[in-house]
């Protein structure tokens, strides 16, 4: 085991890191077997003697594996208990491709910061059947530990995009399709009043400032969600969830 | 200042020391602005000289008021940037109260784990106009410092119980309203066909092992939120937010 690789690996925490190779890292069985079964290039594939043993049919696919210990394991992940198996993936190619068609339920993610909700909305995106989630330019990098961990596979059921929100706005508002914004101004409609349609897209804004102005005067419409007249507000992932569901029903 | 004081504050992370005291501690300013606006006992304010100033009509009311250095204050909060200014409150004298009335919306927590996810699902009953939250015996404490911070003071807005489920899904029963529960099963209901009454309760289960056998043995229903096959789950707290949101309908 070269010393490098493990400094490497660890370095993956970081977006400089990450750009720099094109990879991330992924964390326990579940994922890296979701990678391996949608085809993703598998740099590197990292586990501990236990963990080796208990899927040694991988040791036959034709990617580089590496015996570590659980030490080693515990310093190139930033998990309280890592699963003593990780891997290092390409990134996706796509990720940064200008919008193409504007055809699904889509998520824009307009300068969101907390990983911990950029990750929920994405599992919460897919749960919904949405068909991609695009984070600004000023949302937190969608590959990092922290978000990676929270959005429990999810890359692998969705697109995930980084961008110019104003490009893709305009693509969908270009093919007749809505986006809608939940910056609360009096113009704002009630979500529940909203005719869910199989094409459109809906904006998240930042937990403490809301949308982007630029981005806000572009949108089609804004939806509030009616609250409890002593209710501050809702988490942002949760007002997501209940937007989401209710727009998107064609999972029935 | 008496260390003894600054040692029973800090000991208000525990539920021991809550149990013994029936006090808890709120962190920050709002949170103590609203406890004093409910009209609840405020047994000691706690703040720095800076706070005390920034707030010095409080000075006048009849509670004992002790100003303390930042050290102290990180002491007994838990929290990593404490806002200098907290609050002994006295718990709420009805939380293990049994039910005597079904009215309104009520979500029951059948020991969910997961403080963050608790405190926002109370939370959002709050914003959906929920009567109250009631959590099973083997729900985690509802004054636990983790769990007051993610409520932000919905503890203010609504009821909140703690006792034996049972007790209150047969009052519900008896006086002829539905609860639902939210475990998988073969009968369960797509929860988009569920009829949003008035009068009802919405059972949220535990992270990983879903609701109790007896409690599921007493639902109306069952409801599930229809998703996208490759999902695995939504988290605990985006369902509850879907489900309380869709089934209360009363705030328009």
């Amino acid at each position: 085991m070269h010393n490098q690789h493990v400094k490497d690996w660890k370095k993956l925490q970081t977006k400089k890191q990450r750009k720099k190779t094109n990879t991330y890292l992924l964390d326990g069985w579940h994922l890296v077997e979701e990678a391996i079964n949608a085809g993703n290039q598998i740099v590197a594939l990292i586990a501990t003697e236990e963990q080796l043993a208990l899927h040694d049919d991988i040791v036959t696919r034709e990617f580089p594996i590496y015996e570590v210990t659980n030490e080693i394991m515990a310093t190139i992940t930033d998990t309280v208990s890592p699963q003593g198996i990780a891997a290092e993936v390409e990134l996706p190619g796509d990720r940064f491709t200008k919008p193409e068609t504007s055809h699904g339920a889509w998520l824009f993610l307009d300068r969101v910061q907390d990983p911990g909700n950029i990750g929920t909305m994405i599992r919460t995106a897919d749960a919904a059947g949405f068909a991609g989630v695009v984070a600004s330019q000023k949302t937190a990098d969608l590959f990092s530990p922290k978000i990676v961990r929270a959005m429990q596979g999810s890359q692998f059921h969705l697109h995930l995009r980084q961008g110019d929100l104003v490009d893709w706005i305009t693509l969908f508002k270009t093919e007749g399709h809505p986006v809608y914004g939940t910056q609360l101004n009096p113009q704002a409609l009630n979500f529940r009043e909203v005719t869910p349609v199989e094409d459109f897209a809906l904006i998240m804004g930042n937990e403490g400032h809301g949308m982007d102005a630029t981005t806000l005067n572009e949108t089609t419409a804004n939806l509030y969600i009616p609250m409890n007249g002593q209710a501050e507000s809702l988490n942002v992932a949760i007002s997501a969830g209940i937007l989401m569901f209710q727009l998107n029903q064609k999972i029935k």
